[in-house]
């Protein structure tokens, strides 16, 4: 990518020859959990959800996944059999057998983009400390979904030589956890979040403006998420916007922006490189699983989908920005 | 356009093959006002401001452009002059000695896409009774900006063969003017208008489906703008969004609506077709000149550009969107 600086990655790869540019593993930490979803038309109690999981099995269609992450003495065999169908190495997922998995109920209004949290229930995650197995640690591809920052800095204190290092963060830990949150994005390489959450960090209305201030905090790039409006990238030298894949099914958007996250890294983790043309494809892949994952609740739309539906829909989308 | 009946258009065509398929005039029937702007960080008082001259000034970078409106005794004559120094055809501006002008007083919220109108001061406009000429009654293209159903259907009792009408409206119509609405629907090609008034005339927060119902009430296709998302098109078989062009200068966000009507539709009357190609272009056209006119107040970055550096910008939106 011209004006990043990832000297120190393709050195990295020239080490490493004999591991190839395909298909490399990738860590994912985060949550996991029961959601209760409430939309203006439908509703659903206790469904799998939690950031790791969207991400996991968004990415699992085109790379290794390994889920680190923690449930409780509730948590169901068949999630877990669910995830493993995909390839995903669940071997990450501790159960801690005196306590409950952690539970989130919330609400969206008519638009469908802005939801109200009614209930959260911590649970097993209000004291996840994750620790990675060798396997882990060596994973050229994490991810830190969404969690309090002095979490993602523990998990990357135990990461070793990774290749790139992606981050998701939210409102809470943007006002609570700001040095922790300046800190981790000096560490880290890609940043994700949303548009509501960019204007917050950089009290800038302006997403094109924000974007460039955020990578001035230490991320190489930045992609900014616009739910239905698509999303934005940023780098030293690069802004550009791909819209969202217009659907006129949007059931429930719980998950879109991990599964965005699961699907663009996933691409990148595949392809092993990182090249402009590279992450924006990356970036059009993760657009288009996330435009799936809106279509029904929890993951029961990417349950019914393979590889080649997001190949049809990618030529869709091709198509309709070409001209 | 595949699913579109144009074939009447195209039977048209081929009577008047001597007409050519290039740079036809254009007629643009609507406001000319002076609006006085607040935004966040700047104000300015009694700029030349209006629909149909943001739509002309727009288009006429594309086609000649016939603009009809109505001004009052207090229009200076260079208001005037600039437009003609476009080449924009302004004998249909009607000078009423015994009035003033249209006035707008309007404050933008901190996001920039969200306004408050302070004051409206109809005077001429609200008298406003469009009279065509020969020649502006036989410009194939046609433009009703927004404005009272009563009136546009005035102007669509005048023109004579048209090959292409669109039209705009907005909120107040929606609301008010229901059935007056409705009917100018079956009457048009294309109707553009925003996300909002999507919403609005359909009761559907999802865009995707609100579009195509609107295609349903008449027109043969529907632009949904977005403002610094973009634009979606429909029609009876075909959807797809463009992004807007990232720019982190947005200055007055003012006529961006029209600015990007006049692009789409010079450029579509420049070209004299109107297949599924043209129209994507166009298309694009239309939000590029929109991104220049938000980048400064009334026409002023309007002026400051010539053809060229909408070529230049082009380029880079199509970069922009090729991976």
């Amino acid at each position: 990518m011209p004006g990043l600086p990832l000297a120190s990655v393709l050195a990295a790869d020239l080490r490493t020859p004999s591991q190839g540019f395909s298909s490399m593993p990738l860590l994912v930490v985060g949550s996991v959990a029961f959601d209760s979803v409430q939309t203006p038309t439908d509703s659903r109690d206790n469904v799998l959800g939690g950031s790791a999981v969207y991400f996991s099995y968004a990415a699992s269609y085109f790379t290794p996944v390994h889920l680190v992450g923690v449930v409780g003495r509730d948590w169901p065999a068949e999630h877990t059999a669910l995830l493993r169908d995909r390839g995903i190495d669940t071997s990450g997922l501790e159960v801690v057998p005196t306590a409950d998995t952690f539970r989130w109920r919330g609400k969206y209004l008519s638009n469908m983009n802005d939801r109200e949290t009614l209930e959260v229930h911590l649970n097993v995650f209000g004291s996840f400390n994750p620790v990675l197995t060798d396997a882990q640690k060596h994973c050229p591809f994490v991810f830190l979904a969404n969690g309090a920052p002095a979490v993602q800095h523990r998990v990357l204190d135990q990461v070793v030589g990774p290749k790139l290092v992606m981050a998701d963060t939210m409102d809470l830990w943007i006002r609570e956890q700001h040095d922790e949150l300046m800190a981790l994005f000096r560490r880290i390489d890609g940043l994700v979040l949303n548009d509501s959450e960019a204007k917050l960090l950089t009290g800038d209305e302006n997403l094109v403006r924000a974007g460039h201030r955020i990578c001035q905090m230490g991320p190489r790039f930045v992609v900014i998420k616009k739910g239905e409006h698509g999303a934005m990238f940023f780098a030293d030298r690069e802004t550009y916007v791909l819209p969202a894949f217009p659907t006129g099914v949007v059931v429930d958007p719980t998950g879109a922006g991990d599964s965005f996250a699961g699907g663009m890294m996933g691409y990148l983790a595949q392809r092993g490189d990182f090249s402009p043309q590279t992450l924006k494809e990356a970036l059009a892949h993760g657009i288009l699983v996330a435009s799936f994952n809106v279509e029904d609740f929890s993951l029961e739309r990417l349950k019914q989908i393979d590889q080649r539906d997001i190949q049809l829909r990618m030529e869709q989308y091709k198509r309709m920005l070409a001209f």
